[in-house]
């Protein structure tokens, strides 16, 4: 199977401390849906890098307990009517049994699911109206986000094992801080927080994570109306175009002293 | 709603080269399916730390675009017929429309799912006996893990982004190695990679990850019948709980100099 690029390049807004923001070009971990079908049923859809597919799709069916050898696969081949290489086909030898009820309610079905990247934000985006909120955030307050959520972590230094995620107010001061051993259930508590008291929209606020973005964690700022995200680490590349085409700002590596932003730098103050 | 914990005291044997191995107790990261339900049918189960389970409902229902403000919430509640506070209903006003063949077929339905840990731990493990490999790998040779994963990282060094997975036999060769936005991706690429080249089963060998072991991890290597896994950083809880009667050797923290081992340290030598 050809391997495709696992990173896709983007324009980024770097920013440090007391120098001026330069526009460079970065590399981003490429990030898409893989929709696997075992003998032209689909059975999941996982957000993956793309490359090494028909391994992705072979270690999904051992670790669900569906194959065992090599020889129970007949052949493992791209969806012939689907153009993005974004849907696989396995069929099985004709002596493995599936239950597929059984496979499909077990199997990671991920919330951002879809075809292929472009279906998926077009979809969601229906869903959610894109963001047009008026905001300025200076950079220094965003450069104090990670020291505030650090500070406020409980069980990390502990166990060195949890994501967090904070929302702040545009003043940089924090309203809830949540953490979990996934990542996108510290985003979910912290607006479950909102929501249960009467505080969403979240339109005048930043939702920073401990760890990278993903596509998931924009999507579910974008269902609380946040119009900044910010990250300790890298977004992936769906991230970037998800937050680009929703209008909302993303800033990832905030760091003591630097930051990058990956779409609508208008939001951030860097004087 | 109760808090719960969201750390457990565990025992770790500490090794650091040059130095005794010693049983010292440790804080792990909570780690524990939650079932959530709409007016009581089941539509999804997280691997979550425990504690603010309210939240977790009721923003995920949001980034769903199930539900817009609190009134569209009529009540969430511990489920009356489960004692282990893993079950979660959520009662939607009547106002509000819910398509649930949608819900379920877009959420996140982990392939670690059950309505509690125990129950997916005996699950799982009758359909993956329990290892029984005996194997010995020197501390040493673990030590110098992280340093080759790296080493052969393609993508991380210029994304920041990834999640890398190798595995390697017992003298600490690597076999093949695995990037992904996806930790979980990552480890069936590697595991797929042995199935599709008549590798399997591992059981020399050792899986590494880069960052957290969680339970995923453990179940989808007892799938390949890898004895030992090891990772960068901190194991939940469950991935504890589920090495130790599967029969995995799990270390975790291995840094430098040092290592914790979690269970099964027998297959480890610390001379």
């Amino acid at each position: 199977m050809a391997s495709r690029a696992s990173t896709e390049s983007r324009y980024v807004l770097r920013w440090q401390r007391g120098a001026r923001a330069r526009r460079e070009k970065d590399e981003l971990a490429a990030e898409e849906p893989l929709e696997i079908q075992v003998d032209t049923r689909p059975v999941a859809v996982t957000m993956r890098t793309p490359g090494h597919d028909d391994e992705l799709a072979a270690g999904f069916l051992l670790t669900e307990g569906i194959v065992r050898s090599k020889t129970d696969i007949a052949k493992i081949t791209p969806y012939v009517r689907n153009q993005t290489g974004n849907v696989l086909d396995v069929f099985l030898a004709p002596h493995v049994k599936v239950d597929f009820a059984q496979l499909t309610r077990h199997v990671f079905a991920s919330s951002s699911c879809g075809l292929c990247g472009k279906a998926t934000i077009e979809a969601v985006q229906r869903h959610f109206s894109r963001l047009k909120t008026r905001l300025s955030v200076s950079g220094k307050t965003l450069l104090q986000l990670p020291g505030v959520l650090r500070e406020h972590q409980q069980a990390f230094d502990r166990t060195g094992g949890l994501h967090a995620a904070g929302i702040f107010n545009s003043r940089g001061k924090l309203i809830v801080l949540r953490e979990d051993v996934g990542r996108h259930n510290a985003v979910d508590k912290v607006l479950g927080y909102g929501l249960l008291r009467g505080l969403l929209p979240f339109e005048r606020h930043i939702l920073m994570v401990s760890g990278r973005a993903s596509f998931e964690i924009l999507q579910k700022a974008l269902a609380a109306r946040v119009p900044i995200v910010a990250a300790v680490s890298a977004p992936s590349s769906l991230a970037v175009e998800f937050a680009t085409s929703s209008g909302q700002t993303l800033v990832g590596f905030v760091r003591e002293d630097r930051l990058n932003i990956y779409s609508r730098p208008d939001r951030v103050n860097l004087r």
